[in-house]
């Protein structure tokens, strides 16, 4: 790893707002320079900084700055683009420092699988070359990268063009966590679908719940929301009932963590009760998700396995502040489990998935699944 | 007011903790001396202080330092006991310096009905004996203030006694916001019967909602429960839907602000949603509030006023912590109301009310109804 250290270590450094612009993502690469918004920072201040190099891309996935399952893979997969030109000259030594360099890449975030599979894809673009010369191979790797983020880019953008149908105008739609550009390099799912809606002037409101205990979508979602001018409503998740019963609710969109073969999901703590009282009040529940989210071989929700997480970010807000006594007993699964029949329709870039879903589901799903986009 | 500045200003000063006690109240009244938790600094730190003076209790009441309606009630009557020593020894200077006390203590929370209604019961102590000597009205105004305090412990024991009725032994109990001895003088309304349970030895275990946006689950009863040395979770408000799929809850029991004539409930925000839920799951849903809650004037729960309070309370935590864009919209209604088709059972210091809830309510409340133990 000792290279690493030799390489400038002006690894993060501000750069100007790009607010304002009509296209938002998290992540911008141009002319081998990678620029990234750090989330940590959000909703109170947007800094954009610049990667320079495999260790701050390190640090910046380590320390959450960058986030969200899709983003993380097309991040890293660059953040290699932008550390070739140190690597060695002399072909065996390059690959040396080619695969050096995706190990501790990897090893940023052990369980993200889409971290893993998105350095998988550069290294296996690099192998595919290596009779060709360096310079051919740095190409190969830095086209690689573009198509990953590309791939993503699309698809964000058909899980939008399929949801948006599903928007009428006029619309007050509730949405949960944080599904939007700062969680995938595109428009993201759920709330890609939101934005196409707005952009399609379907007059929407969208309620945002700030989904406890993380606050996914008081400090991100609310922030995107603002970002893209779209009128909306910051809510605690408990506020979501009585809005339900008092007609404020057309519909649901919330994004999935994974998709069992019967069509249930697992996605973040709260989508459950959601989707019980969207029954409740007979208002359409919408699943937003890509292909690669589904999980053939898991027959039903129950075998999917739930984590659950520190009791200390339910007992503290944003990680410090304590709300409880310190030595109460807390409880703190971090996803829950969605019955498919609960859920009106599945959106994935492959089409609107309707019941019966384990029919639905074996026939669009093929096993060519793209792991880049699964939610987090 | 000229003559409460001219009083002592040592108003708040701490005394030691009397944690450790079974009997647990979060006001102390003995020898002319009132003695408070400043609940504003729990769960982190119990600072009990002493209230010397009206100013003192004055300032407690309006920084919230004593809050639940019917525990200001009691306090602000125990204010007057503790000042009368103070007023003049002439008659007629005695009731002027009496009223001027009072008015002023009213306007601490000028909404509070409790406050106003606990010295409205002072004043008339007062007047009843008019012809007495003042040595005579002061020994009147004490024991007014002690019999209102006396009710409202047996108004919360009476519906402990009530509800613990239905609790069966090994019960799982869900409950919301804070309905214990912080909110009244007595045990509470809906943790009261669970904290009878618990001493009949029924083996329950409590899920504590830390009811967002004000955290009441999380600051004061969570603390409440460890007091009580209750087996006790807390639970962000969204986990109570995957604990109900997963049979982790057997019951739930919250309080409430007002009672429609029909049985329509009205209690803070987050409890409609539970209902929805608990009914979903085939789960008992219990209200515990005494009988002054029910407000036979209005028809059903369309007819109750919500009130909406400041957007920075789902903007921020504890008021302080910025957790959202400052310039996102919020809601903030601060109640819900829960339809009465969903409650299972109303327990109240009269005895449990079943359905038909209209008829029952009428047979069961008379019009002599105590404001004193209303929720907050």
């Amino acid at each position: 790893m000792g290279y690493y250290l030799a390489v400038s270590r002006r690894s993060v450094t501000s750069t100007t707002s790009l607010s304002g612009k009509v296209k938002m993502n998290a992540i911008r690469y141009r002319d081998k320079k990678l620029f990234y918004i750090d989330q940590r920072f959000l909703p109170l201040k947007e800094i954009w900084r610049e990667c320079h190099h495999i260790n701050s891309g390190y640090t910046a996935i380590k320390q959450l700055q960058v986030r969200g399952a899709p983003l993380i893979g097309v991040f890293a997969a660059y953040c290699i683009c932008i550390s070739i030109d140190s690597f060695s000259r002399e072909k065996n030594q390059f690959f040396s420092d080619l695969f050096e360099a995706i190990d501790y890449l990897e090893n940023a975030r052990p369980t993200a699988v889409n971290l893993v599979w998105a350095l998988k894809r550069i290294k296996q673009a690099a192998l595919l070359k290596k009779d060709m010369p360096v310079a051919h191979i740095k190409k190969s790797i830095c086209a690689e990268a573009k198509a990953i983020h590309k791939e993503d880019v699309l698809l964000c953008r058909r899980i939008a063009e399929h949801g948006v149908t599903l928007v009428e105008k006029g619309d007050r739609i509730l949405t949960h966590c944080n599904t939007g550009f700062l969680a995938t390099s595109g428009d993201g799912t759920a709330l890609a679908i939101i934005y196409e809606a707005h952009k399609r002037q379907k007059e929407i409101t969208v309620f945002a719940d700030e989904t406890r205990p993380l606050l996914q979508g008081s400090r991100l979602t609310a922030w995107e929301l603002l970002k893209k001018r779209i009128p909306s409503f910051l809510i605690t998740d408990s506020m979501a009932a009585p809005l339900m019963r008092n007609k404020k609710i057309d519909k649901v969109f919330v994004g999935a963590d994974r998709i069992a073969a019967n069509g249930d999901v697992a996605n973040k703590i709260g989508t459950y009760g959601l989707a019980v009282l969207a029954y409740h009040h007979h208002i359409p529940f919408y699943v937003a998700a890509p292909s690669s989210t589904f999980d053939l071989s898991i027959k039903n929700g129950n075998n999917i396995p739930i984590e659950h997480r520190d009791m200390d970010e339910v007992r503290k807000v944003l990680g410090k502040v304590s709300i409880a006594p310190p030595d109460i007993p807390a409880c703190n699964p971090a996803f829950d489990i969605t019955p498919y029949r609960l859920i009106t329709a599945i959106v994935s870039d492959r089409g609107i998935l309707y019941p019966p879903f384990k029919k639905n589901i074996r026939e669009l799903i093929t096993d060519n699944q793209n792991p880049m986009v699964n939610q987090v």
